[in-house]
């Protein structure tokens, strides 16, 4: 895996350290710059997109003339951390199958898809406290299942999607224009949008998801850098009308493979080419009403479900909600994986309730 | 104004102190306790109930005894900011009288209130990073006020609201119970949860509101301790149909006086007495999932309509959504008042757009 990217891992008590991933090694990189000296990526991100380029380049520096033995940590040694401190949690609803599909399940005597779904990067707020790193157990959620129906959640599920994470924005009130918007994006992650799809059903009207996804959000341990992601960069995708001038021109996509497993076996494989908005886009919306955005900011895809049966993104599109096979079981281990952005593992324990 | 309050202040280019409000004066507890020394409430936020009540303890015996001169400072000269650093913040949907009239206003074909509504205290998740001090200019926010229409807010409005602001909570999947919740709970302010009306509209299906929402939410300076309000606690609202155990006992409510003038004119009068959720059943309901909370977030009322035409807490209701009247026009100053709360102001200025 000769793709950058940070990290934040320890050693036994040792203190929390910023490294970079090799195959089988974490690369100590915090004496590089004193913007990772301080054992998260959050002071690097609060330092803006010159800084993040003049680090980039000391760390390959570092990386080409070979690190010092006692920089290197085995990575099955190591413990890794949530690599920086979220600010907003806003989650996208950017693939049109996903979208869709989950239209067609919750709202059968309605189209699939809301009138303003093609006119913008539909999206919502998520709770930032309860994002958690790679390997965090997901305690199974209790709330109301419908009216008067309080238990754990029958039809716990994974949503694979991918996040972005900012730098700093210009000062509440001043947008960022689409052109810019790559400026303020440091890098990506995987994300399980973990959900509870009763809970979910029950709550949503009329102000959104609240209850059935804020339980926990996970994100792989490792942020690649954008710049690093260039040999995967695509064209915009096809967009139908086309957008109004503010999200314009699109930006580009990505090409990154993705793959889920329960339990070790593949139930989907995806890719970021299946979301209709690009990053560029998501970012100049989101702002568009003067929003501001903060260091450590996360911005979530929403599932990115492909044209397929082998490319859908949640277990509410594989199963029909539950008509055609199982939600999560206890025990269950959820893994997103990407040949480039690394993996998203967690295990489901059981409710606390009975 | 005897009731006991806290906020962060300057003076001219001096450091941020911690002080609490008298009628004209704001005195400066900084040296009452290391948890006060830092220019912020957010230390004592994070250290918890016990600590709430001694830092109580040790401001009222200096106020008792007569604060230093040096200790006083008239509250024209200061410069109020933000209390403490926002975590999450949540907007719930707790006036049955609001909600109802909103239904009618968005939902015309439908029931006013969705199903869910009498069951738990609907709520969403909104911009942390965008919650604003009292004085803080309003920019009119730009976006899509319907499909290929982008341009700035016609139907910027106010909401009156309330919000308590909470310590740290359990560990992630441990909810808080109705009966511990106002043990987490700090205090309250008052709070204007901005809203583009025509954004908001076209957008909020069927993920709930985002850039309608999130370009500005105000909020007092003052944040008055959950213990000071003992004299306004009263009864629980009636809830009909009987909540699910875990939203029982219901807890206390408050009697706290609510005004909202636009340029000195009073549009409305209302009351926290209008809420059918309590605080403590809110923050049970946020947290059976197993979400936790940490120390600062911000769980906003919804807007307090009250029964009449004099009560309704936004122009969406006051106006029939601009039938009847104006919404928000560039150099109006919105005022939220309180005889315990204090106050939280606004003033809309134009758009960056044309």
């Amino acid at each position: 895996m000769d793709i950058l990217a940070y990290g934040v891992f320890s050693v036994a008590d040792g203190p929390r350290r910023v490294g970079v991933r090799s195959t089988d090694n974490i690369i100590d990189v915090s004496s590089v710059s004193h913007l990772l000296a301080r054992g998260s990526l959050s002071p690097l991100l609060a330092a803006g997109f010159a800084e993040w380029q003049k680090t980039k380049a000391l760390v390959e520096a570092l990386l080409a003339r070979g690190p010092d033995p006692a920089m290197v940590t085995p990575r099955r040694t190591a413990t890794m951390h949530l690599p920086f401190s979220v600010g907003d949690y806003v989650d996208f609803y950017s693939s049109l199958h996903h979208a869709t599909n989950v239209g067609r399940l919750f709202r059968p005597d309605s189209e699939p898809l809301t009138p303003n779904w093609r006119h913008m990067p539909i999206a919502y707020h998520g709770r930032s406290g309860t994002v958690v790193v790679d390997g965090t157990p997901i305690r199974r959620p209790t709330g109301q299942r419908g009216a008067g129906d309080f238990g754990p959640s029958r039809r716990l599920d994974f949503e694979l999607e991918v996040g972005f994470v900012t730098g700093k924005g210009p000062t509440l009130g001043t947008p960022i224009s689409v052109t810019e918007a790559e400026q303020h994006i440091f890098g990506l992650t995987l994300l399980n949008d973990w959900s509870a799809r009763d809970l979910q059903s029950w709550e949503y009207q009329p102000l959104g998801p609240f209850l059935g996804k804020s339980f926990a959000t996970s994100i792989s341990p490792w942020v690649v850098p954008l710049p690093a992601l260039e040999s995967r960069r695509v064209g915009p995708p096809n967009q139908d009308p086309n957008p109004l001038p503010y999200l314009l021109p699109p930006g580009k996509g990505l090409d990154v493979d993705l793959e889920v497993t329960i339990n070790g076996q593949v139930v989907t494989r995806s890719n970021t080419q299946n979301l209709y908005w690009t990053m560029s886009q998501q970012l100049a919306h989101a702002t568009s009403n003067g929003a501001t955005i903060r260091a450590g900011d996360l911005f979530a895809s929403g599932t990115i479900s492909g044209p397929t049966p082998e490319g859908l993104g949640c277990l509410l599109e594989i199963t029909a909600n539950g008509a055609t096979g199982d939600y999560l079981q206890d025990g269950d281990t959820v893994t997103l994986s990407s040949s480039v952005l690394g993996e998203c593992s967690g295990t489901v324990v059981g409710s606390l309730a009975t």
